[in-house]
């Protein structure tokens, strides 16, 4: 019995040292729910010491991404950049949109945005369009939207997405925003050029429907100069794009949906200033990357598991996926040894995760760590029965699943926000932003490069290439029948079978939508289970 | 060179022998870039021959799920489905949705329809929904959605979405549908007491707007007929939360959507078809199961990623993640040994997760094995270039994916289906509906029950007990100041100090808006760094 009390007392201990609160904030983070020893957290005061020293050279504008010789400037670059011309500029470009002093081209309302960008260009916007503005901004009346415009994102190359955009919204009434920061993103290039086109066919001057966020001299401010875009915003070359949410890169899609970016910012550099504290075990972010640390053993060896409390904030996870994973993994470290580095982030909300896979969390493999976020403030009080609210139940469940978890040896980490505000998601960005340079320190590796993404880009491009060749092969075949492997051997292709299959299924799949100049192919199922391809002239 | 040329042969042998094709149904699977030898998949035979014999068991209605003493039907209910009354009952109530023949309580139209449901109610309507219906069908004419209704999910207790909702309907035009097999879900239950309410201040008839699908005789269907509800539809004992997108909890869903159902159990049934061969390596239901078993060692010790090449698919890895980690995830065997299985499902889409976390896949730790879904028709043809479309190039990323991966030795699923339908999703969730079965066989463990929930709800459960104990003794201590620990001990509720933390965090954050019968609780931060709780007189 008294063994027991002490096990409680010793308990209530834990959770009061390892909760890591701001009251000034209103934001705590509970790491007690991890399997770490107090040994164990002690020993990593020199790594820290180390890491604090790294952190500091980034904030101080040393070169911090040796690979791209670039320096880092996420932290430092927000908190001046509120008092920034560009920053007004920005604000009043929103303000014109919304009161109409800037109108199409044809003297109409801009009352869509499409926003155009991907990963890191997307991520940041959407998340927080979808937390602030919530899921049915678009279905609102302008009174209830206070007259800024609907917001369409579209982040992908896929022509089913521009033909459900196109489906509900006036092309007349639209503004184009593309976010590109080298200018050269294909996906974002293939949209504007779609959307030049549809522009162009409803003779309506796509330019003066067209704006951008790029680095100066980029080919896409050449071009949106070139064509005398209606405005162009330039980055910085020094922030990267799955960190640029506290940049321009957030600012122009947030002022155009009437978000408070200034209140934003502020609650990022708060965050910044309680994360810069030097004693890492008073540190929410240190304290986060040590917990990452130890729970993979410095390799990433559980995945993180992210469930916010609130279906406002479901795109958490998918932001911090890119955060976290595309800074994390890398195949080699900064001495150069191949360590195949990486943290599998995933999750959606709670309560309703509970109800698919988190019973794999309770009975499953242990694998794992999951990162509760909880929002303190409710939206509306409901009452469901008795004194006991519809909040009440989410908070309930939180906290049931909590102990459900602890009492299975699985790990949880708790982070407590106030409410849903610019402010808080501020603060959350800002915290795993630092969180991610403090993890990587920890692991020796360049948190702010992506030297994976060329293999990839550059097989991309060769199936692009051979597209192209393809159709200029077949067109001089008609009329031909065969399987592909005789199709590959008569244009003396054998070692591209498989890539070329891929690409006439394609083909023939698509024979009544989409015509080449010369030819025709189509392709039947036959009897010895090949699919045959005939090529005839048109 | 002669090595080579070999090597890219046997490649060729290999892709052409592992891609499973269905000429009929245009769908194939490429198992080819997994690692797995001949050998090892031929040792599998004995093996698949039990997990054969099995699902014939539960194919013949034999009880299939122990723990709960069921049979698991869904594979054969659909088979017959759309001939039974209760399918031109569906057809005929959503018909009358749509043509006005049922009407809401003051005799407006049903424009909208809430679906309120949670996990295995919800996510398989909200996959076919957003792939059939896509992101916007909300914001298109009455004339573009054909007079079908508009839709709202709720899959959660969380009372941002309910006032979130509420902005936008008019609840005098709208239908809610409230779905939960067992009929006592929690969150699904707080729905309906918060549109009751709502309803009922508005001084509307909530029973004339409310339809159910539920289990004969579960609190649900009771409450339902004893108040008069507009419509209850009944669901079967015999088929799982997360089996029954087939049957009429994907259904009624649907229809009111304009679905045609009846094209989506055809694509199941046809997979099924498919998936009753005998032969596991021509059967792609056990080819991908055996595949789940050599890639993660029968442990499930790597993650499942799965990103559609479609941003209409989007929801599917949030699907399948609760149709396989809720089947798979297993304390313990059927034996009863302790195994912890598990099998982690996430993914978003491509190209666009390319530009968040697939650089981990191909640098970072090797911890994974990526499916690939390619829908081969295009929706539009978008020329960007030359003779280049925009969908070639989602076609070129995908492809320069798999090169690039398998170039990095990480594991490669590919799915082709010919275009995003009724009937082709029929077929994808038939396909990992056996999947899932079979894999269970392999790894002998019960797929159709979910044991983990009890504990978790009931430590939910005493959370909402404390709460109210809480509302009671808090209302008898007014005046009083201290911290939780003082309170705690004041109330003789010192074992709870984490619990009750977390509660009067809640009380004292929402002192604004929340009202408590006899007393208001608000805290402070002080400057020793503690929370300072004040509970006041009203």
């Amino acid at each position: 019995m008294e063994k027991k009390e002490t096990d409680i007392e010793e308990k209530f201990i834990r959770n009061k040292k390892f909760t890591l609160t701001n009251g000034k904030l209103d934001f705590s983070l509970n790491v007690a729910g991890m399997f770490f020893s107090e040994k164990e957290l002690d020993k990593l005061k020199d790594r820290f010491k180390k890491v604090h020293a790294e952190i500091k050279k980034i904030e101080a504008g040393e070169i911090k991404n040796p690979d791209e010789n670039r320096k880092v400037t996420h932290f430092t670059d927000r908190a001046a950049y509120h008092h920034e011309s560009l920053f007004i500029d920005v604000e009043d470009f929103a303000e014109a949109v919304r009161n109409e002093k800037i109108k199409s081209s044809t003297g109409k309302k801009f009352s869509n945005v499409v926003i155009n960008g991907i990963g890191g260009s997307a991520l940041g916007p959407e998340f927080l369009h979808m937390a602030i503005n919530g899921p049915y901004w678009n279905e609102k009346t302008d009174q209830q939207r206070q007259n800024y415009p609907k917001i369409y994102f579209i982040d992908n190359t896929d022509s089913n997405t521009i033909k459900d955009i196109l489906e509900v919204i006036s092309l007349e009434e639209t503004l184009v925003l593309s976010i590109s920061k080298s200018g050269g993103t294909q996906e974002t290039n293939n949209n504007i050029i779609a959307f030049q086109h549809t522009y162009s066919k409803s003779n309506l001057d796509f330019t003066k429907h067209a704006c951008a966020i790029t680095m100066e001299n980029s080919a896409l401010d050449h071009k949106a100069k070139k064509e005398k875009w209606l405005k162009v915003f330039h980055m910085s070359e020094s922030i990267g794009g799955r960190t640029s949410e506290t940049s321009i890169v957030g600012h122009l899609p947030a002022a155009l949906a009437g978000i408070n970016f200034k209140d934003f910012i502020r609650g990022a550099c708060e965050m910044d200033i309680w994360t810069r504290c030097s004693d890492y075990q008073k540190n929410p972010a240190y304290m986060l990357a040590a917990m990452w640390f130890i729970a993979g053993e410095g390799k990433g060896n559980k995945n993180m598991v992210i469930i916010p409390y609130s279906d406002r904030l479901v795109l958490l996870s998918r932001y911090l996926q890119q955060l976290v994973m595309e800074s994390i993994e890398k195949e080699k470290d900064l001495d150069g040894k191949v360590v195949h580095q990486g943290l599998n982030v995933f999750g959606n909300k709670g309560g309703t995760d509970a109800h698919s896979y988190v019973q794999q969390l309770n009975d499953g493999k242990n694998d794992f760590f999951v990162t509760f976020i909880e929002v303190m403030k409710d939206t509306m009080v409901i009452p469901i029965s008795n004194g006991i609210t519809m909040d009440d139940y989410l908070h309930g469940f939180k906290t049931g699943l909590t102990k459900a978890l602890e009492t299975r040896k699985r790990e949880v980490i708790q982070i407590e926000v106030s409410e849903i505000s610019p402010c808080t998601l501020g603060m959350i960005i800002a915290l795993y932003e630092r969180t991610v340079a403090a993890y990587a320190e920890l692991i020796n590796i360049n948190a702010f490069h992506q030297p994976g993404v060329q293999a990839y880009k550059l097989a991309s491009k060769g199936i692009i290439n051979l597209i192209l060749d393809l159709e200029n092969k077949l067109a001089k075949m008609a009329p031909w029948q065969g399987t592909v492997k005789e199709l590959c051997k008569e244009i003396d292709l054998l070692d591209k079978e498989i890539e070329i299959e891929g690409i006439i299924a394609k083909f023939a799949e698509n024979v009544n939508v989409r015509s080449f100049d010369n030819f025709i192919i189509s392709r039947k199922w036959d009897e010895n289970n090949n699919w045959i391809y005939t090529i005839e002239n048109k």
